[in-house]
């Protein structure tokens, strides 16, 4: 495919997903696994991924990218919240434009569109997680004024000692 | 005070926070964000607080530990949401025990609350961010099993970067 000007790109556009994009958005959530080398996590399904974004209590919200008929890139993101703020915040958990369709601007798109979400809904912070080798990502990432929390770490406790931990007697 | 066996100290309860528990929890909110040297962010007010908690559609929710008539200490937490295990999870945001009461097994116990809580959910995960120079934070952490995310960096898109984001033109 030619280079595009991504000012000049208008033929994709970025809407609410609908019920009838899971199947796309599981796709790209899985090629978003590989590219992370995460796939020995991934055992999400479509059944479950509906539940989370149409099910009675949606866990959480999604944006699609679509290029003529196709979805081409999504944003799956949920609520978070600030004490210090007092504030809601929305929390990106991920972003991804399928490789075939990276230069359009695409991803640029998604950012902004949730950034005008979360303006619109007096959130005081739009927040997500990198993987410290991916460079192009950070790098993207900075150009828009966004600022890596290098003074802060994530802990997880998962499986067994989830489980463990849970059932300690008091 | 004398060093108290914390297997032995019944003497705390850990409970869902109530409407009456905003004023205390602020107080911890307050006290926390001084020993994080995050005063200057800290904005919060009763009445946003409530809203939060207690609002028609809450953001968060607390759990507070009662000695006697006092809050001494508080957990207040959220749901996040994993594509790749498509589970929700617990998300602690804030996790504080009056110094004064420390050594009696409260972190633990509302700690050990939240994995329950995570469990009785059907949540994957667990998780909450740390301050890196939190080295008794960090230790009691690892002692229970949690595993710090090293590879991964939060960033932070907020004020003027986030506006501008939000208002660029399409």
């Amino acid at each position: 495919m030619t280079a595009l000007d991504p000012a000049s790109d208008t033929s994709y556009e970025i809407v609410a997903a609908r019920a009838a994009d899971i199947g796309d958005i599981l796709r790209l959530i899985r090629a978003l696994a590989e590219y992370e080398k995460l796939s020995d996590q991934m055992v999400a399904t479509e059944a479950a991924l509906h539940e989370a974004l149409f099910g009675s209590t949606p866990a959480a919200q999604a944006l699609v990218a679509r290029s003529g008929d196709d979805v081409v890139g999504f944003a799956l993101y949920f609520q978070n919240y600030s004490t210090f703020r007092a504030r809601s915040g929305i929390y990106l958990e991920d972003l991804f434009v399928e490789p075939a369709h990276r230069g359009r601007g695409i991803g640029r798109a998604l950012l902004r569109q949730l950034a005008a979400i979360a303006v619109e809904r007096g959130c005081a912070r739009f927040e997500w997680t990198v993987l410290d080798w991916n460079q192009p990502a950070i790098d993207f990432y900075k150009s828009l004024g966004a600022i890596p929390l290098d003074d802060w770490t994530v802990y997880r406790l998962t499986g067994a000692e989830l489980q463990t931990l849970a059932r300690e007697p008091a």
